[in-house]
């Protein structure tokens, strides 16, 4: 145990951001906490820009092997786009021309902050209860393994606000679980749809009794998956990733490269070697 | 309520189809019944060319919000292709090339005729019951939502036939359901499959306890639908569409290019508006 | 029945492998057993490579319609790679690129054995139990329906010993199954599963009580796909394995192409006569 | 030559077009010319219109084995949109979302319009000269070999008219000639270019004196290639237009599967045979 | 001409980048030149950090409409990669698959910054001169149309240094010429090849006298450019980079959605008088 | 020098083929020649197995790191496919399906040999002369440069006999060169072409007085290449080929993740350090 290196407390070094509440519940284990709850946690044009910062930051920390990632207080994981926020509009004047020119540029930058999630090399695991609508299914469909509360109310909301979800639930959700009846029913309808229905279609793969529950075992499994190799875990993330847009042939290709590297590590023999010697090995940063 | 523009009695203008029935059940709400009820349903070409027509009218009516196709009769969604009638032969002579020739374009056109229900506007919601077998699927596969009845008797039923099924099926089922072991299980035995097991591995998303139950239900939800603004409806379709058929990131840039002239309607403003005054909003034409 | 073509037993022109038994259990079925019980089926390089010519020549033999796939030994069905073989090493020096370049052409050549399960041109149903990680996922994801007794052991392993799996698990269990959630669970954490998690997920299609019973249900399935036309069941896996990594409209174009020749079969005629007049039909080899 | 089948004058079956004029100057040959040189062959929307039906009969008429297009007059190929008639407006009003679903519409129908040049199933050798600009570009693009005369001026003018081309020249120019620095040049000036030009960054693979010395080259070409097998020809025109939007793995397997059909012809030992009598064979229609 | 929004001088905006010197040759045009001529414009890591900040910051400048990149000094664009500055190594220790992933971010990240020249919405015209080699060609990849001095002396140098071309040369170089035979022969050899082979192959689209002949003649073509409307300028070069990656249907799709928004513009109008009245349009800034 | 490992005779380890000849002009290089000039090196099914083999050796001989593919003799580099070989027929019945069968499979078998050539891990430069014509540009469009004497005389044959070419033209000679006017023209009419017209549009890099001359120019291109690092080499070919089939995204993508391994080689600093030196480097087997 005295080689292990002993990781940093990541608090400190995510300590200046607004939004999010970033702290080490176990080694190697960042929980990011949307904290906005006086306000169900919605999201305002600075949260998202922040929450690229922080998943930028944790996916290159090598202290950081898994994410946890919920929403504080009780009422919402979030409510999604703060739309009072949003509606003050631009201001700005232009033809439909400037005026479509304008808004997909904000559409790319949101979306690419959201993607940030997705793109972060490390795990993240993502915990939902209360009101998860809207952005929420946007932003949990980048994470890796979705659990939650048996209270959580669900809905891919955009509809019934005027208009077709456009940070990523249309395009991830119909790749995350199997159904596509169900995905046509929950998006085209907008409405709620609670935790057993989520698990019954394989949107969320575990539900629990309360936030409590749900978060002390998203924790618990971060806190496995940061036990075991990283260059074994960020790779199958990477190649599970790579999968998803790729056919059969190009995937297995990609992969055979990805391993010509990363099997050159010794986290093979220390992962064998404390196998056979029924101990916990303990790997170098990554 | 006195702006809401008054929906049309579609079936006037649809009143010209042969082997059809539309009617309108509910506001900006389509019914669309195979109408052969003594075969069976079962489709001759006559049949698959019409409903291309159908489908084609529908989707650029701005009376249309939302679609409900069900198989008229007790007994039958479809039967599928009526074997007799296309038993006839092509009568026409030449080499084995010629003849995959004509082959070719008959399937060709064929697929395009069912693929008019995925590629109209507006969502479809299919209704099955009863015999619902081969061609069922294949039509079926094309709708956005599918539920049925408790009696429907599934079956993927060409390899039974001879043949490997050709207009769909095999292109969509697997990415409508998840389970491939599956999907290969029914398609390779061609075995009957009842309403428990479609609705346990996602292909329908709901059972009722009868053909009855189960119309009145797509139509309330026709009905719900056909209520929120068009414009994040049949963008919500369009979207999920592109998404199966393309990568997460091919389908966020398409959406952002989609999303920047589909922002500047009016109806965000109008869903906004009555959500907060709760009441419910009108929405132009599309 | 007298102008049933007898198949033959396939054992003997199977009967020079070493570490695969095959059988003929019924008409046209061929069973493959993975024949290391005493080492839990283990496999090292010896046996991919033999298990590419196994299937290499299944795939042509005429006299086989559908193939079973098994472990022997009542312990596992395979414990996946022999970690003892291959910990030899390649004894070979060489920079970083040069032993990338080794790493690669392996990996590579270890992935288009157990593709060759895929490549198939015939069914093969996966009959799994007690232990089944590892490899044993990687080739069963190859097969085209999964079976299981209710004592099997599941693992996705490979982050256990220190590396992304990069047999092929990575790349077909996302696509096998709906819940994405649960895939990145499983791969992430290694944990065991059992046949009911399989089950509801989607993973196999079938759970028996026993070895014996999957094993008997996998056959019987077998020896009903092999009683029926051969050009249509060798068209529906070839066509269902285009569309798992083509688009919809792409797959649409193959088949229609596919059956201009593949509908040029006397087998359309002996399966619509024989279902007229309630007797099995006999088709030709393929 | 007494068992030739006598092509037909297409002319009698192609007399009712208004816009075109459908002559055969060579057997199995037929020329279509854009028939407005009053107003420099400028399209307006019928004209788009009927050129999708005068391709699409001229893809199924077995009497026709290769295609000429040309414009009539001396002065214009096309001078592309007339935008007079263009200019009307759709008078419909609507916020900018609904205009843009019925711009979407539109143009969606205008680019399927020209597109049936290249859908056409029998190679299309357009032949331009004098103006030739705007939808010159996009129409000439689907034709399989361009050819034009000295004086031929070309310009992708859409620049010049407040727009991006969208009826299919900037889909397919990049992929029709080599030089992308050359094809970003044209497209984004609007400038002009001459057939020198052209035919050296191969957009057109001959350059002619005269209008009159390339449309005989064409029809001579034409003349030459329906003297082929037809199997061989439109098998041909298919795997290439194919390979355009395809890997070559792709390309490869869908080929293999396109010549099992149509190797299964009789052009195969009448092609064989008459080359070794060194006289010319005859071959059944497609 | 007083309605004409008259150029800020970009320079002042952009007059706190190290290394790169930008100014405002004509209206609505950016000059931007590598500015380290006496290390032959080598590039360092900050350098191309900057260049990936200068290309952002002119992509979304309403005053830019065109750019030109080129080379301070006599006689180079470029060299290359500083391989002195490179050379230092990280320092870091760590097994091979560390090494691995500090290499990949690195890469990543480097492309990335290249890439921003592509990325950038304004067309990019890029002029070459003197030693032109190694990340020149990865750079002028990323411009829309290349032109070059006389005394240009091209190489994909990178084979020569020991490593296959990382930053772009090998993906894009491909895709921006024909003769793959040529790519092949210069990127396995390492060779120099002048002006007059780079003209003949497509790789640059004009050659003049000097370095400064050629500047002038592309500070020409960014202000024949600029004169234009920006939303038809911008939309071709957006479409005719989303064509390279992307098959003809897709887009034409795509095309079809992005017109639906950029047709509703007033320099639609704009142009169209201006050129009925022979007088030069003034279009709003975009 | 005296480290140099000093590059074996390849003829010996390659003297048991019966077709092929190969020596060993240079160091690490490897000259194949087809070795039926009595019959102007036409290919029966014997002789493309036997390429396959010659190829897959030659990809993986670390004493080969390049090779020359010419045709024995003076008349033809090949003449294509022996076709009195090939019409013998198979002699077995079936009904269309299954001679589509058994023609599906021989056609993947021939194009997988062919493109064995392609799959070779070394740069392959092909000299052609005289006849060339048929197989011959397959065969030719999987080396990566092309070179011919100026007497060549190429044809793309196969519509003169009554097919379309289906062992790799068709799929590859469109990316192979710029103007698809000029490949369709060519594939459409079978039309001879030479040497001055290859080089024009792209087909060839080189053009040389005679065959002699021409491999002497091969041949010292190859000993050229085979002088540089094979890691570099190496990794060039792979990379240029990976671009064609994919976008540019998926390459860098894929560069970044081969070159992570790639780049920990000693050539890096052999390369360099030999540079300054100017003095020859010597690079380990690969």
């Amino acid at each position: 145990m005295a080689t292990q290196p002993q990781p940093q407390q990541p608090a400190s070094t995510y300590s200046n951001y607004q939004h999010f509440l970033i702290t080490t519940p176990a080694p190697f284990v960042a929980h990011v906490e949307i904290n906005r709850p006086a306000k169900l946690n919605a999201f305002h044009e600075a949260m998202w820009l922040e929450l690229r910062s922080v998943f930028r930051q944790l996916s290159s920390d090598p202290d950081v092997r898994a994410v946890v990632l919920s929403g504080a207080g009780d009422r919402a994981f979030t409510a999604g786009l703060d739309v009072m926020a949003a509606a003050g509009g631009d201001g700005e004047n232009g033809d439909g021309a400037r005026k479509a020119a304008r808004l997909r540029r904000h559409i790319a930058e949101f979306q690419e902050c959201i993607s940030a999630v997705e793109r972060c090399e490390k795990p993240v695991i993502c915990v939902m209860h209360g009101i998860s609508i809207g952005l929420a299914i946007d932003i949990s469909c980048c994470a890796d393994v979705r659990v939650c509360a048996k209270d959580t109310r669900f809905a891919v909301k955009e509809v019934d606000i005027g208009l077709a979800a456009d940070i990523g639930t249309l395009a991830r959700l119909p790749k995350a679980v199997g159904s596509q009846s169900w995905v046509k029913d929950v998006c085209l309808t907008a409405r709620d749809f609670g935790a057993a229905e989520a698990l019954a279609v394989g949107f969320v793969s575990q539900v629990h009794e309360s936030k409590g529950a749900a978060l002390a075992a998203a924790v618990e499994t971060a806190r496995f998956i940061a036990s075991k190799s990283p260059v074994a875990v960020q790779g199958t993330k990477e190649l599970l990733n790579h999968s998803r847009d790729h056919t059969v042939e190009d995937n297995l290709r990609y992969t055979g490269v990805w391993n010509a590297a990363a099997l050159q590590t010794d986290d093979l023999t220390k992962a064998l070697t404390s196998g056979l010697q029924k101990r916990k090995p303990t790997f170098s940063k990554l």
